[in-house]
This record gives structure tokens, sequence and C-alpha cells, in this order.
């Protein structure tokens, strides 16, 4: 860990009592003067953090901004996701970035985090809009010993940590809807776009790009957009605090990628069930060229949607766009 | 098409009656001396083309070198497969290159040969040797609107046309191990690695790699790969021209694929179980951490080889590796 990062560990740790600099300097293993510089490079930063002679450094407040050494420091123990984390100012997509480090061999569990992006995407190539600090636009690096045909365990679980996240985070109740929407009601306010390489029978890195719409006013939203879209501060009535939100996320995706890994996809499929606004409707989806109308009955244990037509057949939908039927 | 494309074609068209420099001048708009300089280029390249008063430019032999402008004037009319090619002398991975060419959103159809290559690589990360000028090392870049799952059909359409290629240029008859290995007997002179970049329910592109042995002795290959590892050369007694075999198979890759984008894969799919030599035999395979005994039985309509166990239940594998059961 950085000496930021390590500085912003110690602050938060301590607390109303606050540390001392030469208790500081002592851990980072670095004279007094340096921590100070730090201090002073975090101030301006945004971070109010107060010096004084009885209780040394206290942090009474953070900005509303994502700061990488302050996400770590935050994080606590993780397994893998959130070993490593980037935040730009403002990018292309976040999908872009992470597929360069794919590309070069990173280890799976970075995420990057922009303030804002450009050319922002969800799925099927559609624009995602995602404006300078009113959202969580993010993606992390996977490389799941997983066939390509498990993947949408993936999509599965990381909506339940979404869900989660929000939950813990906000109190609010937030629910699933097929594939990767998390809804409040029928708007949404996040989305996950999954992208992978692999070969046939072997998936060789995972994007996991995820965009939670946090602090947008319901009519900052285009008029078009306003009966299906929302943000949790609409939701909420009052601005969330992105960073901490940010936190729970990494630490509620690190849970459940390593309960993926264990092998126990099943309870996560059964708590993505219990969320899921999808299930036990009538539901019209369309797949590529195909349609498939009937009612959405369960999750699979690879985390494909099993729908029952009109014919009594069991379909087994992987992705797909939903609407419910009429 | 470039000039010295249309050069080659004209010439090839010509045979022994030959092209004035004239005609060369008229139909590329250009003067005779500028034709001249590129009937110059050309020779330096290694073809013997004999400039006479009589006939004019004739071609009595091209160079047993790859050259993208001679590959598009012998292909002839192609529909997507081979509509730009490029040739390198030496890079990394034909893979990678279209790679690159597949995140800078270039259409599909492009060829990528090169005539060596210092990382070229087979399935699952495993090395692949590609000794200069002994064999066709190619990749080509598609964008199939086919869900990942059906992405097998590609592997199986792309052994045919392998399997095709050799058989129309060579006279020899190759046979198709599962999943994509162009073999005689139980030696290999060919394998396909397909990689793609997907989102869930969507192909965003393939990468078709395909690597064929075939200019190499018996001898050239290590000691330890020889009860493996065949060429062509060592199974026709003779060298093969790889110019010829290269444009063979691009001709045969856009038939089937064609055919594939036709929804024609069941004939594909016959054609495949008739060339395969895994078929009807007890095999082991492995798939990841998982080993499915039994007798290949047939392949379904994705490309999945079906393959019946002791217990009679029949298991769809993709990919894998294959050994004849003991």
């Amino acid at each position: 860990m950085n000496p930021d990062a390590q500085i912003l560990r110690s602050l938060r740790g301590a607390g109303e009592a606050g540390v001392s600099g030469a208790a500081l300097a002592k851990s980072l293993g670095v004279s007094r003067a340096a921590v100070w510089a730090r201090i002073e490079e975090l101030r301006r930063a945004g971070y109010d953090i107060e010096a004084s002679p009885h209780h040394g450094y206290r942090l009474h407040g953070s900005p509303d901004r994502l700061h990488a050494d302050d996400l770590l420091a935050r994080l606590g123990p993780i397994k893998v996701i959130g070993r490593d984390i980037q935040v730009f100012n403002e990018t292309s997509s976040t999908n872009d970035i992470v597929e360069k480090l794919a590309r070069d061999l990173v280890a799976e569990g970075i995420a990057v985090f922009a303030e804002s992006q450009t050319k922002g995407r969800g799925r099927l190539g559609r624009r995602w809009s995602s404006p300078a600090g009113k959202g969580l636009w993010l993606s992390v690096l996977l490389r799941p010993n997983l066939a390509p045909a498990a993947a949408t365990q993936l999509t599965v679980s990381t909506a339940v940590a979404v869900a989660r996240a929000i939950e813990k985070n906000t109190g609010l109740q937030p629910g699933i809807k097929w594939p990767n929407d998390i809804v409040f009601g029928t708007r949404k306010c996040a989305g996950i776009l999954l992208e992978l390489g692999a070969e046939l029978d072997h998936i060789k890195h995972v994007i996991l790009g995820i965009g939670i719409d946090v602090n947008i006013l319901a009519e900052e939203f285009p008029e078009e957009l306003r009966p299906i879209a929302t943000s949790l501060q609409a939701e909420a009535g009052h601005p969330i605090d992105r960073p901490s939100l940010a936190t729970a996320l990494l630490q509620e995706l690190d849970a459940v990628y390593a309960r993926l890994r264990a092998g126990d996809f099943h309870e996560i499929g059964d708590e993505w069930m219990r969320r899921c606004t999808t299930l036990g409707q009538r539901v019209t989806i369309r797949v590529a060229d195909r349609v498939v109308t009937g009612r959405a009955e369960a999750l699979d244990e690879d985390g494909a949607l099993l729908v029952r037509t009109e014919h009594g057949r069991l379909e087994h939908i992987i992705g797909g766009d939903v609407s419910l039927a009429k």
C-alpha cells in the first residue's frame, strides 16, 4: 500500500483520537516533514485534515471525489477485486482501459473508475451517459476459470453485488431485472456490461463494466428517459456519498466472486431470484433475431433464465432484452 | 484492386498468349513506363516475367513467397474472406495483428499472413512453431451474427474448409480430429485457434487463426513431435506450392462462411462428420477440470460434439482435448 493510502487508513482508524505525525512517520518509515508534505497534498485534494498539538492529525471530512489511495485505504481485507485501483478524471470508457490492461496480461482484480466517460457504453454498443461526478462508472478485470457458457454466472453475481452494495449503503431496496438492470419499479438506476475474451472452451478474461446513476436529480435526466431512468439520490431524497458506495461495491463484488470461485453459485443464484422482479412475470425476450414469450420461472445452474413458453417448452435464455408481455 | 494485383491477374489470365504493355497501361490508366517499373518491381520480388516484342509480358513462374497482391489477383470473386490481405515477413502472432484490427473496427474478411511467427500460439496458450516459409500461418477477422454458444459452428466450418483446400490442392485426404485438428492418421498437420470478443449474448468479433505445416520435412520436426506431427510435403512426397494452397484456403473459407451465414450449417456439419476420424470412437475428452469418456456419436446443430457416456447419458462437448479411450 502506498503512503497516501496508509495515511488515510491510519486517520480513519484513529477517528477523533487522531494520530501523531511521529507515529505516521514511523509506520511509513519517512520523516515527519515528508508526512507533512503528504498531508498537505491530501488537503489540496479536498481532505479536511486538522493538525493539532494535542491530537496530531484528525480526518474530519473527505471530498466527493474518487481517490484510488482512499478507496484502497477504506477497503480493508479483500481477496481479489480491488487489489489495485485506478481512478481517471475522464476517459473514453473504463471498459476500454481495462481491455488494454487485459491484453497487457495484468492480473485479475484491478478496478478502474472514471469521474466521467466520453464514450461510456451499455450492452450491444448502446450509449451510456456518464456525467462527471454524478455516478460510479467502473470496470473490473477478471480471469475466472469458467467455460464461456458459464459467464452468465458472472452477470448474475454482479447484479447481486450491486444490489447489496446499494442496500447496505443507502437502505434502499433495488430490484433486479433480467439480465442485468438494477431497478426501482420500472426505472433503471444501474447497468452491467460484461465483455469477454475467450477461446471456444476457455475464458481468457472478463471485463465487468458497471454504471450506477448516483447523484443525478430526476429533472436532470433527458425528458424521454424520465419514465425509465432513476438515480439513488432521486430514490433516497438526498445525495449519496460516492466513495463509500464505491467501497461497499468493491467489497460486495469481491465477496460474490469468492463464492463463485468456491463453486457456490447456487447461493448467489438463490439471492438473485429473491431480488429479481422479472421472475413470475409473463415476459417477451428478444435475443438476437429470436423472440421468446412466456413465464420467467427460474435461473438454471449456469445462470441462464428459464422461460416456460405457451407450448409448455422450457427455454434457456442468455442475455436478451426483456419487456413485460401484454 | 491495386496495380500489382491487376497486373498479376492480367498476366495469369493471358497465360502463354501474354499481354502487351500498351494493354496493361490502358487498363491501369497509367503510362507504359509506369507499367515497366511495376514489372521490374515484381521481378525483384521473384516473379519470372518475360518481356518480348511479340507476346508482350508473360508470367512463367512465381516465387514461393506469399504476396498480398498476388493472392488478391489469384482469388477471383469472393464474398467476404480475402476482401483484404496483409502479408508480414515476420510477426509475433497473426492473431495479435488481427486482434488489433478488430479493435480498430476494421471490417470482417481481412486475412493476415506471416512468413514466420515469433510467438505463434495454439489453443490454451500452447506454443505453435511457425518456421519461416514452411507453412501457412494466417488469421482472419470475422464479425458473425452468432450467439457465443454457436461459435463452435465456426471451428467446425473452418476445419472443413482447411480439409477441402488441402484435398483440392494436393489430392491428399486429411481427416478431422475433434475439435479442430487436421490429421493424417494420428499425425496432425494443421490446427485452428478461434479467439472471440463477445458480450454475453452477442459476438463482437472472431479471430480465426490457422496454422498448416506445409513444406516441413519429417526429419525437421523435433524428435518428440515426430509420432504426432506431419506436413503436407511429408505426406505427398513433394513440396507443395504455398501461394496456390493459400488461395484455395481463402476460397474455401469464404465458401463455408457464406453457407454458415445462409443458415446452412447442417450441410457443413454433415461434411465435417464424413471427414471426422473421431466419430464412432471411444474417446476421453478433457474440458477444463472435467473428463468425459464415451462414444463420440455426432455433431449437434450448434457444432457441439455429442458423446454417449457409459451411463447412457448424452454429453454436449465444446472444445476440449481428445484422446482415444483405452
